[in-house]
């Protein structure tokens, strides 16, 4: 029998933290989740879940997906830092470096949404796809583009979400939540911008209200653009926002009547409904991007 | 002495062929310029003026940077083809394929504005930054995204012109010039937007004109959607309506206001004039970026 290589994952998010040791997919074999404190305890505790794996030598290196802002670059003083945030305790905080000197095993960091969108092209719904454009909506709008099989770096970490995109003031009257630029995307379509802007939370906005085909117009707005720009083969949209499913339809409709036949691609012209699609691991493109990004690591090492 | 390998260019323009032989931008020893008339004069113009190079041996590749709508899928059987076009006699014009039969050379195709971001890359205002976009805005709006060296490709060659962006109809009723989306970036902003909206070309229009804040605001707000899409550690403006130079001034404030210090890096907030320039090949870029697409495929031969 023929035992598969362990890898150590943490999906580090601004709510909860989620560690396993898998090997993808079918095989995680261990995995804990604990809600996220102060950078010490929580940082810690990730630290003493990893560690028995480590010392034993079960494990060969460690993902972390990370909530943001991230300082991404190998060049800077604060490479693997949180860089200032409103979150409390977690701005300046060196999330690599204390991981690294707790656990003695190559360790590599990337953003949440760039780990989820690893994940989702090497076992997910975009394997095959590249390059591939991972969204989540949800309580901030974030993208992670994949092309030759790793995330797009550049000048920072692009984040995407904070898009100039058209807002009839008429039709919808919000101003946007963005503390940055107000009405961008973000500031329109984010959850916190439903919620604001109607009272109560996107999961209680009935389904038949008039709201949806303005949100699906913002979503499809911004994925014009990101077609446009960045011409990924798959496009994936995940968040709590698009956990409402009927606006799958809705965003894919008008993502067709925007585009106006522009762009020849079967892909959008004919076979949208293959285009534009919710992750295929569900809940678990953050941890098993985690998992990805230690293989992708190990692998380079050799 | 050492004589440079020499490599043939071919800045195939919608209005005028330029073929060069060269070896970079101080070495340029032969140039042609003819004017674009059917695709079998044209193309015919532009084998007979390699065709001695090629016998003799001079060169050993030749780059093109095309016009387009262009068919960059590799896989596909109308690769190297312009797509149907409203130019008279171009649609479904086999270029890569024409040439090839007529030159026995290798010869590597691409988007005029990828192959002008690549020959900035190498030789101009973005040699030693990738990623880097190189944006122009003339008769159309396009831009071409050069990352680890190379020019983007995706579902397609991403075309970058027709973002959705903000527009202030009360400020501008113009209703854009765009066939397929009326008022979108290349519908607001692009030289024949310009002209059909103010009856005068843009070279025309005084400097102190109001609509140049509108115009300027316009390419901020498609940059900061590049910026936040793409993170290029430099842009570069190019195409007519970039001639007129004081909007470069215009153009980086707005970015700045629109980002509102959302993106910290001393490039947008210390540095944006050296972030946002012209071309550093002057007219060059499109005829120089064929040479090093030349290069790059002979390169990669050996």
């Amino acid at each position: 029998m023929i035992i598969p290589q362990l890898y150590g994952g943490i999906e580090a998010g601004g709510t909860k933290f989620i560690c396993v040791i898998a090997s993808g997919p079918g095989h995680i074999v261990e995995e804990v989740r604990f809600s996220t404190t102060t950078p010490e305890e929580t940082l810690e505790n990730a630290i003493q879940f990893f560690q028995p794996f480590v010392s034993s030598g079960k494990i060969s290196s460690i993902g972390v997906g990370c909530f943001g802002p991230l300082d991404m670059n190998p060049k800077s003083s604060t490479y693997g830092f949180i860089a200032p945030t409103p979150k409390p305790h977690w701005s300046n905080t060196d999330v690599r470096g204390t991981l690294q000197r707790g656990l003695d095993v190559p360790i590599a960091l990337d953003t949440d949404v760039n780990v989820a969108g690893l994940g989702e092209s090497v076992w997910g719904a975009s394997k095959g796809f590249d390059p591939s454009l991972y969204l989540t909506i949800g309580t901030g709008i974030g993208g992670g583009y994949i092309k030759d099989g790793k995330p797009l770096l550049g000048l920072l970490t692009p984040e995407m979400g904070h898009l100039r995109i058209p807002h009839n003031r008429e039709l919808d009257p919000f101003n946007g939540s963005c503390p940055f630029h107000g009405d961008c995307f973000e500031g329109l379509a984010s959850g916190p911008a439903i919620e604001k802007r109607l009272g109560l939370t996107g999961v209680n906005v009935p389904e038949n209200d008039a709201f949806w085909g303005i949100e699906a117009d913002y979503i499809a707005s911004a994925l014009m653009n990101y077609i446009l720009v960045l011409s990924p083969k798959k496009i994936i949209l995940g968040g709590g926002v698009m956990q409402r499913r009927f606006l799958f339809a809705k965003i894919r409709q008008r993502v067709q009547e925007l585009l106006n036949k522009y762009v020849a691609s079967a892909s959008v012209l004919e076979n949208i409904d293959d285009y534009i699609v919710p992750p295929g691991l569900g809940n678990q493109s953050g941890s098993l991007g985690a998992i990805a990004l230690a293989m992708q690591l190990t692998a380079r090492a050799r």
